[in-house]
């Protein structure tokens, strides 16, 4: 793929950076940034107009990658080294900040603000109102909600903050904050706030201890949490080099 | 998008009404009948044909919105006012009445009944054999099965009683009927059937309390169910305005 | 659907065996090899390149059925009779077996072995690092992980061995073995191995007793496992006829 492949439709009213590139198939509307070096992938929408948006248009930052078969609405901005799954769908003012990682099939309902260097891997729902903070983990099919009695007119949006990581298939309660460096364990019902390097787990989850009780499998017995103690990958070395010069801890 | 996009291919078998529009790459097959001022966006597919059909086309009630990469196949039937997500797949056999939404990512496997104004929300799986009464609301994420003891051939379907809220994640076993006005919380597990006007919680899901014992969370003190009391977003004046003289409560 | 639709995109450098379908709008990539009578649907992307391949092609075995929305990665292998549903995602380095059904929305994320006549059904989430036996049934929306400590460098997969099988909504930790002809129940979170022909439910899972407990619910009062006792749909006779003769045991 180089360039805008000739079977795609680019509104000529679409802003393109340099050396942008768009597969086969795919449809780029009217109130769309693309920045430079950005790559689109085969059969994606990108801007489709809303009237729940705000007249901004959708903001791609520089070098981001986004697979087949995403959608993305208008008025919506992403940072730099956003990097997406394939069928991917983000709604309007979603925000987000540096390399964003958004897993296949992952929804992202819109009005939610995201911080810098998150993961989300496959399958994640994120509701309406949400908060992420930075270097947040989301693991696969877990779903963040927003309606504590449906249906109603009341969202109250979860947060979570950062360095926390949601493992695979839970679900967080509306309004719920998950503390600073805490672990959701998987298939968790999170119902109440977790408060910092804490671990919940169950249905109702429950505090089982905290995360520096955990250790890692690889046969070092090194502790797992914080994980900015043993773990870099995909992050800058003028982050990391910090992180391992503090043990994992970070101010 | 205007009319029928030329990268579009429309089946001279297929009916399509007055003011239809189909997007771009769509691809509209023989046994499907388009009511007046429906919109089909791009990358959708609808009507395919299956042996497990019955002949009967795909029908597509009048002002129904199908968003981007959908598909349906023929056979299955929706009063008017259908609004989709995008990435939605809908089996054959699938019956539904007026004005029934349906998140993205929702799969419905086919056999199924659906009543009016039903709202599915995203990720949403409907088994084969299952019925949905009317007013229903189905949450992200929910799972309704329908084979007692995988694998066999006996495929014992769901019921989702009128007006009946199933929270975010939760499954619900197969043969259960979850009651009128009910609630399933989120990440529950319905082994059993569920009386009207109560609230199920946990894996299993067992009764946790009355629907009439939770209050709306937007300060007012007022009950949160019936939701009929409060909530009309959506619905057409006709129906709500019963609802509010009735204080949310129908016969 | 018949040959090589116009609207399709085959590079020349893809091998291609008799009678070879490819639907409107998919593509097929250089480093693929598609079996006799392979069919492709609607928008289908075959055999992305990726560095994290080891520069196989993908390979998709005689007689197989692609569903349109997907897509594979190079670097996988399929036996014959493969059939997908729709929207469904394979990275590379995936080898599989004969027959292997793979629902919509599935992923696989790659590095992952499955054996002969697996069928996994709806949004089925499989981690790098799966080990998958013959006969194996995954119901919608189960999810297979890889990361103890998420997140980390530590990718521990789980096995799933023969005849298992493992029921709507369920999660399987990291390196966890769900064992011969044992069953996992819906909605469950396996945390522990699962001994052969045990029935495993709840958060976290427990054995709650063996299969041979559990009765048909088709009035038969039959036993329902193993379910090779009764069930043999999809399977050719000379395989059921085994069963058959050996009230569903297997050697």
């Amino acid at each position: 793929m180089k360039g805008i492949h000739p079977s795609a439709y680019v509104s000529p009213a679409a802003k393109l950076g340099d050396g942008v590139e768009i597969g086969p198939f795919s449809i780029i509307h009217d109130n769309v940034v693309l920045g430079d070096r950005v790559k689109v992938g085969a059969y994606c929408e990108m801007g489709i107009s809303t009237p729940l948006g705000d007249g901004t248009p959708l903001i791609i930052g520089d070098d981001s990658l986004i697979r087949s078969q995403s959608v993305f609405y208008e008025s919506s901005s992403f940072g730099p080294g956003l990097i997406t799954g394939h069928h991917v769908i983000v709604r309007e003012k979603t925000i987000a900040g540096l390399s964003f990682q958004i897993g296949t099939f992952t929804e992202i309902q819109g009005d939610s603000k995201v911080g810098d260097y998150v993961r989300f891997q496959s399958n994640v729902f994120v509701g309406k109102m949400t908060t992420i903070g930075n270097f947040v983990w989301i693991l696969p099919r877990v779903v963040l909600t927003n309606d504590p009695t449906p249906p109603s007119n009341v969202l109250i949006g979860c947060t979570v903050e950062d360095y926390a990581s949601v493992a695979a298939a839970s679900v967080v309660l509306p309004g719920v904050t998950i503390g600073r460096h805490s672990l959701v364990a998987a298939q968790a019902c999170v119902t109440k706030d977790v408060p910092p390097n804490m671990i919940v787990a169950g249905v109702p989850a429950r505090i089982i201890g905290s995360t520096g009780s955990i250790k890692l499998r690889d046969g070092s017995g090194r502790p797992a949490y914080p994980w900015t103690s043993h773990f870099s990958r995909g992050y800058p070395a003028s982050i990391t080099e910090h992180w391992a010069l503090n043990n994992g801890e970070q101010q």
